[in-house]
């Protein structure tokens, strides 16, 4: 009498999973997923897939989580300028010029991007919230999506009112998919009274806010000058009452006071290594934020200040900086870095309940890395393995074999499947030129037309 | 009557060639090779080429040259070890243990993933250099190898004679492409003695000498008291008088005086940011090296200490780390980086002349780079392009498409035709547990087999 195999909708075979979860588990094993949630890890499941995913000589890992970037058309179009000029001639005119069907462009660059590199949840902050979502709607992302609010005259944003707009709209259309939260930008481009309104909206619509803080030392100075005498972190928690609502990128600037606030109230704090390089605004102290109880997550920056959207690099980069700094080669090890770009992540957005790790029961977000590749050798065989530290120090995002979201295969052997890659390259090609035309720097910056 | 096309044995057809020569050309254009050579680079070439490459959405870029590595079996093994537990417990009883078989493994390892990531050229230094020789031969790639030699007992290094019967056999054995040279590990390690006696030898087999030099603070305070006060450059200077012919890897400690040296005598220096960083090191000058006129090249290090063989990661970590260092984003432009791997590597192994650029008459040293990912975009059509950004900034070792060295194809659409893949990494695998067993570490960090 033989028993009958339980159908599952999808089944990832043959790789080794990486679970990130509380006992660092590495095993060979299938993750057998039915209703969008993995159902089973194990060696001989007993299961009837409808789809099967190859996972021979790679590694499966729980999808990537960025916690921090802006969904831009920008990569690779201002590099090199004088910060002055780079600001005032060029980033801002562009910012404002933004249309819909430039952020369109941009989200589907970004999100090809992302599904191609094994994100499978972000957070971005930028115009036209209404576009990104719609393009988050088909590419299948798992995706918190904040308007970015901006008051400075120069600034370039949504209103507040746009935003609540959106907010309406979009935060319970798709539940625990696509999410939108509010978005005001700095300290120093949004009053006061605005972080206050918002803190109050928030309340009424139950969603979270994402904001900069403390990125730079000249922030600090400004915003002490501002509330007097108080610091970036101290400012924001008598504006808004920090908590674990609060998704704040960068914290360079923290005082050991600063941080234990952080840690008390549970604030989210995005680690953006490579944008805060490239903008020369120092190292932020993340194995002392760890050691102190932080929640720390990673996050790419936007691909103007990164320039791409790679959690492989980024995991690399954050540990690479942290030795550098320390000279001590024991902080930040690998399995941390690696939780930190996920279980990391889906902490500091509030989502670790139900992403972040492989476990049965979460939701099947899941990232296959192929390992075959001779960078990404050698694998001992031999007790404990060295998956970790090749994911962490050699791979990239082009070794992503096939990415899922909620059980729904994004990409298959590096086929997107939910977005049309040439699509998506012709338009942001053609955009990028209408943009820099629009906000009238596309022949200063590029000369006259070839 | 009809002109009969001139027969060529290559032609990449239909992509961008960035040809890094003196006036930065970027321009849509076919590449022509005859005899191994670049025979003509337009866009209307009259030529029938035997075999054709598609450089269609693609970048054609002079071969990189990695101007310092080790090739080694290590990568991922030895992570997030103390210094000292890590240098005595396991990285020196385990270069002790190499045998040749390990060597061979290593050698096609890395071999192997030079050429999937467009290196064409490169100059190593380290154990058992007929291994290495040997599958230089058979990969094709254009190899500078320097057998390392370590005077210190706890040292594991080739001897001096081992070294002469090295290039004795190699140095005139494959004109151009395998070059035998001589590799004192570095001033600690080596006796002065040692340095002497090798640059009698470098005379007589007119060949160059490859070494570590002023990598960190300890060795400049060990140096400074072994040579009565003396900073390693003027150390070394006076052991082997300095000149071009000298490939010094790292050059973290420099004084003005030891710079203006350098460049005096058009000393090659090798720049390794991500080994430098991650060993704490510090971060070379190399913005004021340029400025100096000094020669510059780019090198990865071993897969020990960065952990790839990635140019382009180490073309954006070069850019990133001195932005982060000066706080001026001006500093180290994409142009100037770009050339920092390909001509200025040449000029630092002295072969500037045959490589490093894309001229008629040059050899025909070539990778082509796939641009076609939404992660490489947007690329602006119009009067000057942002290629050489993308390259830079966003681009990997798994976007090159085509690998060419000497004219002969050793990867197309990303298939190795010289070495086997499965081959590579089935031996990498394998030859890495038995190294560490042979080293009597591999229970001691993996534990027991499972």
């Amino acid at each position: 009498m033989g028993r009958s195999k339980l159908p599952v909708d999808l089944l990832v075979r043959g790789g080794t999973v990486v679970a990130v979860d509380a006992d660092d588990t590495v095993v060979r094993a299938d993750v057998a997923v039915a209703d969008g949630r993995i159902a089973g890890i194990g060696r001989d499941l007993d299961v009837e897939p409808e789809v099967v995913l190859d996972a021979t000589d790679a590694a499966v890992v729980p999808g990537f989580v960025n916690a921090h970037m802006h969904e831009t058309l920008d990569r690779g179009v201002f590099e090199d300028l004088p910060f002055v000029e780079w600001l005032e001639e060029y980033a801002l005119p562009k910012d404002m010029a933004y249309e819909p069907r430039h952020m369109r462009a941009a989200a589907m660059l970004n999100q090809a991007e992302m599904i191609a590199g094994g994100t499978t949840s972000f957070i971005d902050i930028f115009r036209h919230p209404h576009e990104v979502a719609a393009v988050a709607e088909r590419s299948g992302l798992r995706a918190t999506i904040s308007p970015q609010i901006v008051d400075t005259p120069a600034g370039a944003g949504e209103t507040v009112a746009d935003a609540v707009g959106f907010v309406e709209h979009w935060h319970r259309r798709i539940p625990g998919r696509i999410r939108a939260w509010f978005g005001p930008h700095a300290l120093y481009s949004c009053t006061p009274e605005t972080y206050r309104c918002i803190r109050e909206l928030t309340c009424v619509y139950d969603v979270g806010i994402h904001t900069h803080l403390a990125e730079s030392r000249a922030e600090a100075g400004m915003i002490a000058e501002q509330s007097g005498g108080l610091s970036p972190v101290r400012w924001l928690d008598e504006l808004v009452g920090l908590g674990s609502d609060v998704v704040a990128a960068h914290c360079v600037e923290l005082s050991d006071d600063d941080l234990a606030l952080l840690v008390e109230r549970g604030v989210g704090i995005a680690h953006c290594p490579t944008s805060n390089a490239k903008l020369g605004n120092g190292i932020a102290r993340i194995p002392e934020m760890l050691a102190a109880g932080a929640v720390v997550g990673l996050g790419t920056d936007s691909n103007m200040t990164n320039n791409d959207l790679d959690m492989f690099e980024e995991m690399r980069l954050a540990a690479l900086v942290q030795k550098q700094r320390t000279g001590d080669p024991t902080v930040l090890p690998s399995g941390q870095v690696l939780r930190m770009a996920t279980m990391g992540s889906a902490r500091v957005l509030g989502v670790d309940h139900r992403v972040g790790s492989i476990e049965v029961g979460k939701a099947a977000d899941l990232a296959v890395v192929d390992l075959r590749g001779a960078h990404a050798r050698p694998i001992v065989r031999h007790g404990r393995t060295n998956i970790v530290e090749q994911l962490v120090w050699a791979c990239s995002a082009r070794d992503v074999r096939h990415t899922v979201v909620d059980g729904r295969v994004l990409m298959q052997d590096r086929q997107l499947l939910t977005l049309d890659v040439e699509e998506v390259v012709e338009l942001a090609d053609r955009e990028i030129v209408d943009l820099l035309r629009s906000a009238g720097v596309l022949e200063k910056r590029f000369g006259p037309a070839t």
